[in-house]
């Protein structure tokens, strides 16, 4: 039998894997704020690392995914076991660098004990796009154009591992995603002077060449869709397999009343 | 005799280019406020290129320099003289574009008629700087490695025509500037939530590689100096020769009293 792990942060992602596999074992830290039903979760300190992965080998657990937000935690050194005080250092190393480290230390760390590590999109297939318009009108040759244009500076950003999301209108570049993230983006272009830019424009959202899409996969949800729409956007353009659509009734139902596309792309 | 002419646009750059240069023959585009005192102002329709062109020979004008912002102009189709008439089909495709297309044509079309365009920097060389710390403190290595990632940053989009400049802060990029300019760029970078970003950080700024400095050359300011310094910036790196400094004594004035660094680079 190989028995999941859900270790689990915010959001509705982590109930939504707990519901699909009735048997998965719940795990989530002392203090987080889980929407899994309470008597489904097993508490843990991640101060004590080692007694969470002897539980989760006591339960037969052999694969775990990590889903939902996770706040960087403070930890009590003076709690931790000895597991977590031998990786303590790579942890803190970690700490002082971007997500993306910091995340592929926890892959490791998990593998390293091994468990097999595996992402929320390979187990609810549904949380991604198949290639293909999703909702909304055709995208006109101008959009298709602007799409491309957003793809290409995006893939030349990825070597210097900047930008999940790219903003185009009528060939020119209003922005950037950095790491205040797609909201912030969208805000910073419907600020734009409508003297400056074309007219209509396109947000691209893909994962980083090379991003490692099991812990740290690009989303979007209604609230993205609202603000492409109020930053005066003709529509979105995701990776398909590589973005994931948070809440995706709502979301396609928003693209729908404000008339935006919504596009997935190999 | 090689007489200069001095397309003047807003701004103080043309005043300072006629100051230097008391032969030179002023032009300014009907319409258009510029600070060189008007008796020295010859003024032309932007219909009219092709009597502009005789007037500049007639002048004994043999080498150009566009300087100071000009707005994108509405034409009078029917007041269009001949040379115009030929011309118009490619401004027209040029406005469709960026800035740089259409500045690039500028440029061509003056080339065309038989004039040398030389940039501001190379008849005021005191407009950009020579390598070296201009004023405030020595970076820090924190400070230099952020420089080094904007740098790198800068380099990727070049090919994709985008960034001239790039705000890194403890390694994390906090923004790309698009056209909205560097001023949009500083003023997103303060909002971002203290913690999401590290202390300090850079703004760096530098041509596109391959970018046309004879019309189109970055520049900083006053202005630039005190959005760094809101932004909670370190400083400012610029490259050597490649952008311009504006009404330099009130920016390092504004460097100095803000505690920020201005380093030129090569």
């Amino acid at each position: 039998m190989s028995r999941l792990g859900i270790i689990a942060g915010g959001g509705a992602l982590p109930a939504a894997l707990a519901a699909a596999d009735p048997d998965a074992l719940c795990i989530a830290f002392a203090g987080a704020e889980v929407a899994v039903p309470e008597a489904r979760i097993q508490r843990h300190r991640m101060e004590h690392l080692g007694a969470l992965f002897s539980a989760l080998r006591a339960a037969g657990v052999t694969r775990v995914v990590l889903a939902g937000a996770m706040s960087r935690p403070a930890l009590d050194p003076a709690a931790l076991d000895p597991v977590m005080t031998a990786l303590a250092p790579r942890i803190m190393a970690a700490m002082q660098g971007g997500d993306d480290g910091l995340l592929r230390l926890v892959i490791a760390i998990f593998e390293e004990q091994g468990f097999a590590v595996t992402g929320a999109h390979d187990l609810l297939p549904d949380l991604t796009a198949t290639p293909g318009l999703l909702t909304g009108p055709e995208p006109s040759d101008t959009a298709r154009a602007d799409i491309a244009r957003a793809r290409a500076i995006l893939d030349a950003l990825s070597p210097v591992d900047v930008g999940q999301g790219c903003v185009v209108a009528s060939g020119l570049c209003l922005g950037v995603e950095t790491l205040q993230g797609t909201d912030a983006l969208l805000g910073f272009v419907a600020a734009t002077p409508r003297h400056l830019r074309g007219r209509g424009g396109v947000l691209v959202k893909r994962p980083k060449l090379g991003q490692d899409l099991r812990v740290d996969m690009p989303a979007i949800g209604p609230a993205t869709v609202q603000a492409a729409a109020r930053a005066g956007l003709d529509g979105i353009a995701i990776a398909a397999g590589g973005v994931m659509l948070l809440d995706r009734p709502a979301l396609l139902a928003a693209a729908e009343a404000n008339g935006l596309f919504l596009l997935a792309e190999p």
